[in-house]
């Protein structure tokens, strides 16, 4: 382990750092050469990659369509909502110049397509019967950073932004928590293996423009909080905006309630933060571009490697064969654990002598064993699911370790300096807030006592969870 | 056929306002607010998906992995390949606020990324190990366009584009000609049902940057030629500019040669004006987004109408219930007819009295056939690998049909009026092209005269098409 030490910082001594470090050394990504934009390298894009089949597939489940609305939008359209432009505006890239000419309107590159959709749900709905009319769409949006931090907080991101118009604020509200729930949930505890607390913003965290905004936090491995994808219901403000309405069954003109919802590239730093460790990255095997390598040691196994992986990858796994034999050993395997990948397997002139391979899994360190090859397949196989679900497991028991109930604002001040504090909301209340912050420490949600969602209208008897976040 | 004359125009009067047409009122696509842009509807963004999927995995077959560079590129590196910035200049739209302050330096839209892409090959390809590096991404690219027309020219498009370093020029040809062969080709044969012809381009019709543009015809209804997917080979032009560099096997400092490649949105626009006849879209099975839909003439068939589209769904079709029966059952039918569905299927109480459906098949005009209720299920199997077939079948009969072998540059004139002319490039020369520009007509592709793809030092003995294009 000493190799990998010298490459990365620690995460006791510099977590930030070491987020910085195994990006750049498990080549997940570069900076862009216009500050705060990222180049997502091959193996970065690979693990982004499959998070977004697994959303898309669940939010088809649950009904959306994809379609896909222009980059750049009229400066006019973000000043129809009042609080949407307030929110958006110091962050706006604006193309003034277009084709050799200035523009006579300046267009700005979408930080998100709330007013441009609504121009188009206003054109395309005229009756209860286009409703409910759910759409997604996989886009790239730009949000000029101040502290810009890959895959967290990029410039420029990755995301799905999901638009939906509804005939009543019930119907919005359970879309809204649908997607939440069934799409983003779903994905982050079963593909991502990250416990994640659902529950709604503040007034003061609401996303701009919208009337609720429910969140998923995850605690990363320094005992912070990571916004994970959010689901937000903007009443009617967008709707009204925009004139989307429509006839009711009864004839009458109303206006159409409206939601919107995103997950972006920051999932793949959410994995990063939740799962690493001093060694490198650990991938979860559901997403993991890479879920065996075989590494031949020496020239002379290289062609039994080839023969084991492509067995393993009959079988479905998906599998790499290092045949480097002229570069060292150890920094081979040390590369493959920075890179996360959840088995090696060793293939050695004797391990071939005796039919076995040794085994090396990321979960366990620096232990390995042998396995016979004829067992290797089902082995193998099993493994995936183990990894999947002790990543799942260490991270949900961490979550719970520190997270601590207390009762004042002064504990919670104490507590978020190393994990989470859940609390009253009644004894925080705007006033807390404005303490907190002044530590940068937030609420990052609140939940009702037992757990689930509390809806706009709900004020007291919520449980705040208090946190630092990046 | 009456209502639907009434909202297209016919492609014989007017093929581009047909094409307007069909894609507003089959709802695959709206004019953006900003000018030139598009929005990309579900049924329109569907048939894309599919495109993509049929893209992603051949090109992933070819070897090539997907990342992701930035939008915004900084104005310089454009400047950095004289043909590049003299081909782009005139079309790059500028960001030169952001943040709400003024950019110290502007960063265009990307038009395309080789120069940024370039940038990070230099710093990732050190030695003859790291070649090839085979890179794809799926992106929006926007260029501004004099002449928008939506899906054909948007000044935002969305599409791949490929980018590969090799460390000698055989290289880079041969995996240049392997996409446009074994990707692009067999995507728009197979998967789009279109006959494509491939050739080289002239040097007046080069990528602005490249040393050869090889490229990929398709014959439009109208006769015209639509440039459906180019490969470029770079040369050392990139590697120049940006120092692609790496040590040999020998331990020489030598540059790289690079390629790019690229297909757009405009495949969408290339399937409409090549299958699209007067009753609007012709749908190809293999990318419909519906390939049957089962109608439900009466309320008392609208159960029969979901128990069907169950079974159908189960062996594998994309199946639709349109049970809108409070509509005109003629409007119901022309629409289905318009978005170009292989089959409709009609449920009325006598069918289902009978243990039959009638049976509309898109390419069959305005015939109906009645099946029995258990042949359902194999009978549209069969429709639709027979349909996809008809359609290459059809495209491939009207592409041989009007293209005309002549023997001077006045002949082609006249040919090219109304079809492609082919004749040898030796008597056509720059000055020919000259002429025919004048006609607004082209050299669309130069071909050996065995058919295969010339390189870029052939000059004598090959054969040109020349048409005009969209």
């Amino acid at each position: 382990m000493t190799a990998t030490r010298s490459v990365l910082a620690t995460q006791a001594t510099d977590f930030p750092r070491w987020f910085q470090d195994v990006i750049a050394k498990a080549e997940l990504a570069d900076n862009g050469p216009v500050r705060g934009t990222m180049v997502i390298r091959p193996y970065g894009y690979g693990i982004w990659e499959r998070l977004q089949a697994a959303l898309d597939e669940r939010i088809k489940a649950a009904g959306a369509a994809n379609a896909y609305f222009p980059l750049l939008i009229p400066e006019s359209y973000l000043r129809r909502e009042a609080e949407h432009v307030e929110g958006f505006s110091p962050e706006l890239a604006v193309v003034t110049h277009a084709g050799g000419k200035q523009l006579e309107e300046p267009a700005v590159v979408r930080p998100t397509s709330e007013t441009v959709i609504g121009e188009y749900m206003a054109k395309w709905i005229q009756s209860y019967r286009d409703l409910p009319l759910l759409l997604n769409q996989w886009a790239n949006a730009v949000r000029w950073e101040l502290r810009p931090r890959l895959f967290l907080r990029t410039t420029e991101f990755l995301w799905q932004e999901g638009h939906t118009a509804h005939a009543t604020a019930e119907d919005a509200r359970a879309f809204a928590t649908r997607i939440l729930h069934d799409v983003y949930r779903d994905v982050m505890v079963n593909v991502l293996a990250i416990p994640v607390l659902p529950g709604r913003k503040t007034r003061r965290e609401r996303f701009a423009g919208a009337i609720n905004t429910m969140t998923l936090e995850a605690m990363t491995g320094d005992g912070k909080a990571l916004q994970m994808g959010t689901s937000h219901e903007l009443g009617q403000n967008f709707a009204r905006a925009f004139d989307i309405g429509f006839l009711s069954s009864d004839g009458q003109r109303e206006l159409a309630w409206t939601t919107s919802w995103g997950s972006t590239t920051r999932l793949v730093g959410g994995m990063i933060m939740v799962h690493g460790d001093d060694a490198g990255l650990r991938v979860p095997p559901v997403v993991a571009p890479t879920q065996v390598v075989v590494l031949a040691v020496r020239d002379e196994t290289v062609s039994a490697a080839r023969r084991i992986a492509d067995e393993l990858t009959a079988s479905g796994l998906r599998v790499e064969v290092d045949d480097r034999t002229d570069q060292p050993f150890g920094r081979r395997a040390v590369n493959w654990e920075l890179k996360g990948v959840p088995v090696r397997i060793e293939l050695g002139p004797r391990d071939l002598d005796g039919n076995v391979a040794t085994v090396a899994r990321r979960l366990r360190g620096s232990g390995k064993e042998t396995v016979s090859l004829p067992d290797l397949t089902s082995t193998m196989v099993a493994a995936m699911q183990a990894d999947q679900a002790q990543l799942l497991a260490d991270a949900t028991a961490r979550q719970i370790a520190r997270t601590t109930a207390v009762s004042t604002v002064d504990e919670a001040l104490e507590v978020a300096t190393t994990g989470w504090a859940s609390l009253p909301y009644d004894v925080v209340g705007e006033d807390g807030e404005d303490r907190l912050a002044t530590a940068g420490i937030t609420v990052r949600c609140l939940q009702r006592p037992d757990g689930t969602l509390p809806t706009e209208d709900d004020e007291r008897g919520l449980t705040a969870f208090v946190a630092r976040s990046y």
